[in-house]
């Protein structure tokens, strides 16, 4: 789908949030595509993002992905709102093995208060990309509220 | 609900397999309860684990449900089982604020193949626990595969 | 947990919306507990509401939960607001079999423009409920929005 | 994506298994598409299939939408397999109005033991479609569990 942005700053802005999301330097995740209604996250694969298997934590995963599906929505709100997930459902599909994961969100339906976005992440192993997870999100239009830090 | 363990070990075994998952080291998330189909998992709140606004990343709030539940499910799966996510779906009720988060996790239907569980996630500060986020959870019993890790 | 609904009238607002689903009429559901926060929707089992196994279909066991949910939600609401189902997540956990099934809505957490709820479906089969169906459910207040027929 | 039925006769016992749903055929259900990982349900809307508003239910949304991706999964199953819904996720993004509900199934991932399917439902009004609902889906393969009645 074609979408409009509202702000036509929105790559700086999103760019400027992403960056004051510690935890997403915590987990070295890199912002790479920013355009209207989509947005990249990838995540070189490290030793301490595991779990027991030694496979990417599934919740990490779920972490780009709310992440890349919360800037895919926020990319069509207005100059002063900022945006919260109101929920996110994520299925496993494969384990999250190789060198890189990518996830990529994309807007379903943009709206006034709530938007729905999907996002799929893919694990790059040996120059090939395979599907391990699946999302789908609600997130919320908070107008009037800076993305500024509130704490 | 009142449920029967069919590996009397489950507690170390539980232990052991966080132990192992780096993941939950990098956050400084803590395993603090292992009951048979109940775990709760809780993290310190910490200045690298926010989002934008200074609250702590709904992701990172996903990852500690994520993991008390799936552990919740692991309590009652056979000694020759391993576990795996299939997919949960979290609701973000109130911003992640305070001195340490605790995600309870308890397992709704124990099954041969399937495990369903839900986690509620607190937050506490200054003494006064807020409910801050609701999971509900797909686990997956996988049967004679080992816990100990594979890559 | 204890809620304080803001409309005195709730229970009677509840019993009328419901009436106005024809849907319910069609598949033959009833309400039954309509409390501050809980509403019990039950549905006599029938031939003509099932999968191809013989069961009650899903979707019908999603039917009573999103309306047994939303009518929870509903009771919490301004007299002059109406409800709307933002999502549901539901799993199913055993056959839906029996004479009759139970749908309980309970809300989690009320709130000024989203609720957030849980619902738990039942199949009662001679004289024993057999938990088959978890749900968890965003649902959005809309202020100002009559809940009458609009179409 | 391009899928591969594992059972050539797979349109068949979809159609065949899709009749047997007598769920369906009461809220008057059509199946229409039957590809390798996509299969298409269509509903004329009906004043018997509504909630309050006098929109079409949710739940009946739900309902066509969690068909619709059964039997995407189902197309892709061995012939000596049955399909049941381990749990599906709905988002509602606009009111379910028009002559004509169309739920477009698709398979993201099929799988040994479980398979992940989107759906899309559209509202079809005035020869134009618009977008109504959004479907994410876990469904599990019943190995050599027969598609008949059990009940």
């Amino acid at each position: 789908m074609q979408f409009k942005p509202l702000n036509p700053d929105f790559a700086a802005r999103v760019r400027a949030s992403f960056n004051r999301q510690s935890a997403m330097g915590l987990i070295g995740a890199e912002l790479t595509v920013v355009e209207p209604g989509r947005v990249t996250i990838e995540l070189p694969v490290r030793d301490d993002l595991g779990q027991q298997h030694g496979f990417v934590h599934g919740g990490v995963v779920g972490m780009i992905a709310d992440s890349a599906g919360g800037y895919s929505a926020f990319t069509l709100m207005p100059a002063d709102a900022s945006v919260l997930t109101v929920e996110y459902k994520v299925n496993m599909l494969a384990p999250a093995l190789g060198e890189r994961l990518i996830a990529r969100g994309e807007v379903v339906k943009p709206g006034r208060t709530l938007s729905i976005v999907r996002a799929d992440v893919y694990a790059l192993a040996a120059g090939r990309q395979t599907l391990i997870a699946a999302m789908q999100q609600t997130l919320m239009v908070m107008h009037g509220m800076s993305d500024e830090p509130r704490v």
